[in-house]
């Protein structure tokens, strides 16, 4: 049987699953590619350091030479995540024609147009199955199976973290916080969450979805973020009177021939195929114009779904040999130049949770107010139960609007004597429009 | 910008989907294939035919080797359906180096071996993403995107008319007629439902499924088939009591390294992703050893979503060259040669339905009989009303048992005089074993 070398950048979390995958499926891969993949070289800052895998020791180096100057491996695997060197080492094997598989979101998310120009002009390949949704072959589906259509929206759970802490709240009426020590525990959630809740996670995977789905350029600091830590039970609560559950959604939708990108927690019906994504796992669910409706679901994260995304690269690159010289090697995110929509010209349906004085005519100088903005209300609901002393919930759910117009709504309420609180503003998708 | 000719064998449904996809969306298929797809040749039966799309009439012929004999049309797509002529067009078309997509799923479940080989001595590629589940690119998936997975198991509702109906059954608690009239009437279902709703065409997207998920051939015989037509109102709302619905599964699991193949309505946990497949779309779950869970859902038929999944297959071989010559053009399913598991043997838990006297001593002879085959039950649910006369509703839930076994022991337990029908035997997957 012919083989094929490869060479590791890396033998961290992805590495091991790699290695695992490689060494566990070595039968399989081989029958599917026609190859055997050897892994020839391992690239490691530190060979002391204990891995969990019994790699030997002779292919493990410390030098990045080694690899780059040995041409009898043409697959080089980026597994060693962070911006430098991992850049400017896939810059350097590509230099030297090598195909290039990484796992790298935020590289391919900040500095991917340099890679995927240097590819092309090289002439290699350059796959990225694992940067975006782990085990979930999202990239591809974008990428090969999608291209008979436009694609006209896309919502992703993309974040295991947030969206194992927001199903528990859910399904077990837990605190927030108390669900993100559980996380921690778990290994679900980094001792510092920031990334995760706050939604930066998310942020860049949605700059990699949109740019691949609408085939245009779009930086990080274009997508709307907002995280979970806002989300209450109460609000659980609240959603679940209307049939609702909250998930943390990545949005991209073309609207008008701009794209409003946004991440942010938000009430979908209870019976979407994204309100069963439960525990850790990730879904991107897309609209195509002659396509429909279809939904991707899986691990977004861990060594061995990860793994997977990284070792259907290599049988990719394998299958299409690697001594062929395609034009199209590159899939191309600049076809065209989409304008970004500002978030204040979205348009969505919102829940507005209040804390109001419980007396007359507060009702009726709110909806004054939201009415001066265009906003009209689909429902309203006054608790009858007293929080404390005279104060109660007023939830309000608005019907089609424009951000910028509810934002304006909220500076004159907020302004109301009776107005105690705005306690959430959380944004409503059935997917109707 | 390069030029590529294709022809379409056929102008039924999924003829017109391509068709339109290739005119509507054009300049999103030029920019991400490199090439402009012109339709050269489109052969029919009948040219005086209304066919809904507005054809060029010097492109429509119905003569084939005006196609086969046309060197400068390089790619060949069958839609049009059945065995022969298709089966013969597309061989000839190998013969003539020509690439080729096919809709086709009843010939590649039953003929597609002779198809792969053909194009495997030719070395012209052979796609049919088409074939099973319309517009998810599950084909894609198994085929290139799990590679470095063993997948141990598959569950599909592929089916989208029996999912309808039995959503219906589900949400709005009408009758099993009823519904199947209504899905008459919106083309959901056929005049003659039977290839739907006893599970025939199920069965067939299964022995695709299956075999290329397992790397083998399956005879489309060897899958257990079981339709929907048994279940009730009743059935509907004891799955409720239990956190459950119904859907139509068709399963495939590698047990021992047999394969069961089975095609029968499921029990499910209403909080699994399946459980929230309604109408008529069609979802894949899988899972793999490196991947985990994973699951695809989308639009299982339509021309749109079906015209999609052929127009992703045209541009593939556009991308990967119709010059280039690869050892690797067709997938093969013959890795394996997987032993198919006999039904008996199969292993599940069990839903049974039956109508009983109602006075002392039944469930014990009843739960005599099942300890005697070594059925344990989880569960009895015996209700109080009397449905007429002294009969009464008897449920029972079992643990994991094989198959051989409860069939044994319904045949006892229909002789037992108090025992006056049984209504029901639905199988249970909690995706636990």
């Amino acid at each position: 049987m012919k083989k094929v070398k490869i060479a590791l950048l890396g033998l961290g979390n992805v590495g091991r699953g790699v290695w695992t995958i490689l060494k566990e499926n070595q039968e399989e891969i081989a029958k599917r590619s026609g190859f055997k993949v050897e892994i020839a070289k391992i690239l490691v800052r530190d060979k002391s350091k204990q891995r969990g895998v019994e790699v030997p020791e002779n292919i493990v180096t410390t030098d990045f030479n080694d690899i780059l100057n040995d041409d009898s491996i043409k697959i080089v695997v980026e597994v060693m995540g962070g911006i430098e060197p991992a850049r400017e080492y896939m810059l350097q094997c590509m230099g030297k024609k090598k195909q290039i598989v990484t796992a790298n979101k935020m590289l391919i998310a900040t500095g991917g147009d340099e890679l995927f120009h240097k590819a092309d002009r090289e002439g290699v390949r350059f796959n990225y199955e694992a940067s975006v949704a782990g085990g979930i072959p999202i990239i591809q589906a974008i990428n090969e199976s999608l291209t008979g259509n436009k694609i006209e929206q896309l919502y992703g759970i993309v974040n295991g973290t947030t969206n194992f802490i927001l199903g528990k709240m859910q399904l077990e009426g837990s605190k927030f916080d108390d669900i993100l020590k559980e996380a921690q525990a778990k290994g679900y959630a980094e001792a510092d969450p920031t990334s995760d809740i706050e939604g930066f996670d998310a942020q860049y995977k949605l700059a990699i979805l949109a740019s691949l789905a609408f085939g245009t350029k779009v930086a990080v600091e274009k997508v709307y973020r907002e995280g979970i830590t806002n989300i209450t039970e109460v609000d659980m609560e609240y959603a679940k009177t209307f049939g609702m559950v909250i998930k943390l959604l990545a949005i991209v939708k073309d609207t008008d021939g701009k794209l409003e990108l946004r991440v942010h927690p938000t009430m979908i019906p209870e019976t979407h195929p994204l309100a069963n994504v439960y525990d850790s796992f990730n879904a991107v669910f897309i609209k195509g114009n002659a396509v429909g409706d279809l939904m991707f679901y899986g691990r977004g994260a861990g060594d061995l779904p990860t793994g997977s995304a990284v070792v259907s690269d290599i049988v990719s690159i394998i299958r299409n040999n690697i001594e062929f010289d395609n034009t199209n090697l590159v899939v191309k995110n600049n076809l065209w130049n989409k304008e970004i929509m500002d978030v204040g010209q979205v348009k969505s349906k919102y829940y507005i949770r209040l804390t109001v004085d419980d007396r007359p005519g507060v009702l009726g100088d709110i909806t004054a107010i939201l009415g001066n903005q265009d906003v009209s209300l689909r429902s309203v609901i006054q608790k009858g139960e007293i929080k404390n002393e005279e104060k109660v919930d007023l939830v309000l759910v608005t019907h089609l609007t424009r951000e910028d117009n509810i934002n304006k709504s909220l500076e004159e309420i907020k302004k109301l004597d009776a107005v105690k609180s705005i306690d959430n503003l959380i944004r409503i998708e059935d997917f109707e429009n």
